[in-house]
Formats: structure tokens, C-alpha cells, sequence
């Protein structure tokens, strides 16, 4: 996706999901997310419903940034309208004494997924793969579920800081493991979800979140059958912390909707290593509940406050300066009406090329 | 509070509230939340309840962020267990065009209860006074009641926008009259609760939440009998906005638990009229779940992240420079031990007379 292109590439987070109907078919077909979710074929054909509606530029594997847990015996469910849960949290010394990094072939439902997803892209489009952050994963793994106030990980992050860190270091050479063998299977980039890294407080982000993804990023292949594959880090809320996020070893920075694009840009240009950065987002997921022009007045404005992409230098040929990935600021809603994806899409390619022209 | 004082003073949002037992005996006895709120005698005990357990430096009015339209007819009720509810949520243009400046009168019982609060307490505490923001009450106003996506209020935010700058125009006036009757009633400060404007995307926040709150500082009054009643501005998930926060006319700027409060008064600092601002917060709510070494270590983290106050220059003594005001990052959490906050009072106090010293 960081090639040059005659316009802004976009993908959605979440853009195989609930607000497709087929979808909801193919869902309804499977009998539960996970039974939808641990079948080859059925996770295949949710894949690619969104690029067959829409003139998507990336594939993103369909799964749960909750499997890693689940491998190590926590027993992931959901239940229908509900949230992820585990049967099992992990509460105490002993709940986090027993966890380990799991066998990867508990987790060959993925890969195989990857490998099927990429036979049937036939090279069309690249395909992502993903996980959880270590610390969101510990968030789900501690409360058992969603939470509002993340009191009891917190009481753990402050109470006992060693069990914490110590969960938090099988979960990212868990995590590295697992990202290692999706780019194997054929994922040509990843990306780490650290959707609750922005509930931490300043200075336990750094300690207990950000260190960790530093610790998975670390431990990453580069590349796979000579193709570079690129990294992406996304951090709900993590927009207070930008310039150390952009000290990260990660090619791409993905950013909510609080952020403005240009501001990090700058931001990130003048830091070392920064202006390698691309920026993926940003924009609210809630503008597509707007009428047309709505939506194509929100994209255009997303576009310039990233700003114009810059151009190679003849002098310096390889400054091809920072990339915008269009995506969202975090996932599409459920409620979301399908028809309009079609516009924004085609807003973001139609303003880009204008801007680019 | 902005006195120079040998410790930094500490209050907590939400201090007088369900984790004290004396306060649930009191809400039991009045039957509901509103009912407690809305009877003085009531809203004045359990103002008190919290500062004759610990030694804090400020009152805060027992009232809850969401009279303003509930005197507006929107019907606001506390099931047991839950949120805000409002009966009469406001969806459609209709609705919008129907809201109006409610009667104060129907809001006396606030200013009662600051009247009787400031009696009891003669002159031992100030007592602030509060409101929600004109975004923040837009949020339930829509919603009619929390959200986990803000897709009702946000839809209407993208989608007719002239509806909600109508809807935040009628609360910024009432907010506005609103605090300046309890500044009359003896309210001698008085804080502005945005709790949600970090759900904003950039730009949308600055048009439909910093905006309104500043309509409504500008109509607040100065002084009352003389005396200098100082603008507290809260928003929660603000950080990313500090700057443009900076710019409000107010005398504080409350920040939550992922600011770092040195940055934060750096950044102010550069800023014209930024020195002059004090910063009130931000430890995590959760630390006070740990144990007592713990607390004192992270009240310690967060004074130092502040840093040492500056002192009267003997050239200049008007410049006392930022003051910092000792909080919670947000309310203190229902489950919170009782026990746990005279240790963080207690920490507040010793550990910052230690850095005055």
C-alpha cells in the first residue's frame, strides 16, 4: 500500500462486519462468531465481501484481535449482541503464574485462513494481518470482557506491577509468534490493535502498554520472500503520546478521529526516523451516518489536513516523504448503511486524485 | 484555592458520593438520586459527608452535571444501578426548535443548596459550583442516556449540524445563567464538566464543544462581593487540544489522567496568558485501589510530573506562576475504600510540603 498511487489508498477497520447483510447471512450460516471465525472457507468469504461491494485498496483478514488468549485456554465466546468474554480470566497469581506463550497450532485456523485469503486475492489486493496489543489483550484477559472503568487491570497494574508485566511479556512473544506465522502464511503486512492502550494513565502507557508493543515489533520478520512487510501500530486514544509512538520501530502510525492529521505529520517529520512514518486514518466513524455530501465534505477535509503527499526529489529519489492511508478513526459501526462505504470510498479516491493531479 | 499555600490543595471529583457509606445511608433515607439531590438539607449533608472524614482543601456542590435540562422538560431520572435517563430525549428538529432557556426558578433547589452549603461551611472551605458543558448535556440530551459510540448525537452532528449548534446555543445561555446563579448563592468558584468532549473528532471539537464552552465563560461573571470567582474548564480526553484549551478564557484547566502535567504546563507556558492558568488533576481513580506505598508513590509521580511551584519574584510578585491543584484524572469510582482516600489526601499534602519546603 506505500506504493506511489495516482490516489490516497483506503481500507476500513472492520470493513468485513456486521453491517453487510451477507455478511450477516454468511454469520447466521456459521452458527456463532467463532464458528464463523475458525472456519477456512466461511472467514475466506467474509474477507472478500467488502472488495466485492466496494473498490477497497487492502484486504484485512477476518478474525478477532482476541485469539491469542483464547489459545492459551481462556475459552473466548460471544455471545449474540454482546461483546467478546472469557470463561476463564485471569485474576491472580496464580491465573497469571499458568499463562504461557500457547502452541501455535491451536491457531492454524488462522493461518490457514491467511493462505486461503491470499490464494483467492489472486494478487489483486495486499492482505493484513492483525492482533491485539499485549495490553489490550490483558485488559480482556483480567476483566473477562469489556469494561467502562478497566478497575480490575488497573487494580492489578497497580497493585501487583509484576504479575502485570509478566502477563504482559508471554502476551508479546505470543503475539510476535503469531504475527511471524500469519506473515509466513502469506500476510503482507500486520498490524497491532492497541484499542485500550488509551485508557492507561501518562507514564503507565509508556511502562505498560507502549513498551510491550515495542517488545512484539522487535521480534517481527522485516520481510517475507523478499517483499518488505509493513507494520502498523494503532492506538485508540493514543493521541496524547504521538512522539513517543513515533519512536516506534513500525512503518505506519494508524490515528483515531482526535487527532489532526497535519499537526502529527509535522510532528512526526521533525522527529528522527519520523518522516518514514505513514499515517493511517483518521476520520469519525459516525460521519457515515451523514447524507452524501456530508461524507464527501468530511473526506475532503480529512485529506487536507493531512495535507499534499510529497513527491521524490529528483535530487533524492528515495524521500518520497509521508504516506496517508485512508481508513477510519476505529472500527465501522454495525449500524452503518451500506450504500454509504460506496461514497466515502469513492470520495476518498475522486478528492485524492484532484488533490494529486 | 489559588492562594499560595505551604502544600498543593487537593479535592476529588465526585468526593461526595456512593463510596462513602454515610453517603448511600443518606440517598436511602431520600429515596432516590434526585431526590437527594433536590432537597437542600440532603445536597448540604452529604456535601459535608466527605470533608469531615478527610482534610481536603475545596466543597464541591452535591448536584449532578444534567439539571440544566431537566429543567428544560426533558425528564431526568437515576434508575438504581445505572445512568441518567432522560424520558424526553431530543431526535429531530421539532424537539430542537422546542428547547428554550429554562425558568431558573425550577433550578432553585441548586442554588438553595449552595446558599445552606456556604453557611455550613463558614469559611473554612471554598465551595465550587458546577455544570455540565453545552456539549456534554447535548450528549444525553440525544442519546437520552450514556453511549458507548455517541451515534444518535453524532448523526445529528454530521447530518444537521444547524440542529446542534442551535441545541448548544440554547445550553451554552442557560449553562451560562445558570452558574451565575449559583456564583450569587455563594458558589465562589465554579467548574465547567465537558466529560465527553474527547469523543469529538478534531475540528468537530473545536466547532461544537470548545465553542460552546466558551460562549458560556464569556457571559460568567468575574467576581461576586469583591471577591475573584475562578473558571475551571474540564474536559475529559481533552489532551490532544491542550493548546487550543490553553486559548479559553478561564482561570484552570482541569486535565485527566493521560496528560502529562509537566508537558502540560510547559506547553501553557509558551502560550500568551498561558502562565497564568493553574492545572488542576490528574492521578488515575484506579490507583486508589492499590495499597497505601502505592498511592504515595503515585501522588508523588504526579506532583513531581508537575514539578515545584514557582515562586513570587521579588521584581515581579504578581508572577506566582502556575499553580497546581491536586485531582483525580475523573470521578472516583463507587468501589473505591474509603480508607484509601485519607491516604491520598494525606500523601498530597505531606509529599508536596516536602517540595515547598
Amino acid at each position: 500500500m506505500r506504493q506511489a498511487t495516482d490516489h490516497t489508498p483506503v481500507w476500513l477497520m472492520r470493513q468485513a462486519g456486521r453491517y453487510l447483510p451477507e455478511y450477516r447471512a454468511t454469520r447466521a450460516r456459521a452458527g456463532s462468531f467463532m464458528g464463523l471465525a475458525t472456519n477456512t472457507d466461511y472467514a475466506t468469504e467474509v474477507t472478500l465481501q467488502p472488495l466485492e461491494r466496494y473498490p477497497l485498496d487492502a484486504a484485512i483478514l477476518f478474525s478477532d484481535i482476541l485469539t491469542v488468549p483464547d489459545a492459551m485456554g481462556l475459552g473466548l465466546s460471544f455471545a449474540l449482541g454482546e461483546g467478546p468474554r472469557f470463561a476463564h480470566p485471569v485474576r491472580d497469581e496464580a491465573a497469571v503464574a499458568r499463562l504461557a506463550v500457547p502452541d501455535m497450532e491451536r491457531l492454524r485456523y488462522v493461518f490457514d485462513a491467511v493462505s486461503a485469503i491470499r490464494k483467492a486475492l489472486q494478487g489483486r489486493l495486499p492482505l493484513i494481518g492483525f492482533s491485539g496489543s499485549p495490553w489490550t489483550l490483558a485488559c480482556y484477559m483480567v476483566e473477562g470482557a469489556g469494561s467502562d472503568d478497566y478497575r480490575l487491570v488497573k487494580t492489578m497494574l497497580y497493585a501487583r506491577p509484576d504479575l502485570m508485566h509478566r502477563m504482559l511479556a508471554v502476551n508479546a512473544d505470543a503475539v510476535a509468534q503469531y504475527l511471524n506465522l500469519q506473515i509466513e502464511a502469506g500476510a503482507q503486512a500486520v498490524m497491532i490493535f492497541d484499542s485500550w492502550g488509551g485508557v492507561l494513565a501518562d507514564g503507565a502507557f509508556q511502562q505498560f502498554s507502549l513498551a510491550y508493543t515495542a517488545r512484539v515489533l522487535a521480534q517481527l520478520k522485516r520481510s517475507h520472500n523478499g517483499q518488505v512487510v509493513p507494520r502498523i501500530v494503532f492506538t485508540k486514544g493514543g493521541g496524547v503520546w504521538l512522539a513517543e509512538m513515533g519512536q516506534l520501530d513500525c512503518e505506519v502510525l494508524g490515528l483515531d478521529w482526535t487527532v489532526n492529521l497535519g499537526h502529527a505529520r509535522k510532528l512526526l517529520c521533525g522527529q528522527a526516523g519520523g518522516p518514514g512514518k505513514a499515517l493511517q486514518g483518521n476520520i469519525d466513524p459516525n460521519v457515515l451516518f451523514a447524507g452524501p455530501a456530508q461524507i464527501e465534505a468530511e473526506v475532503l477535509r480529512v485529506l487536507q489536513s493531512f495535507g499534499a503527499p510529497h513527491r521524490a526529489s529528483p535530487n533524492d529519489p528515495d524521500r518520497v516523504g509521508p504516506t496517508h492511508i485512508f481508513n477510519l478513526g476505529h472500527g465501522i459501526s454495525q449500524h452503518t448503511p451500506p450504500e454509504n462505504v460506496a461514497v466515502l470510498v469513492d470520495a476518498v479516491h475522486s478528492a485524492s486524485r484532484v488533490m494529486r493531479g
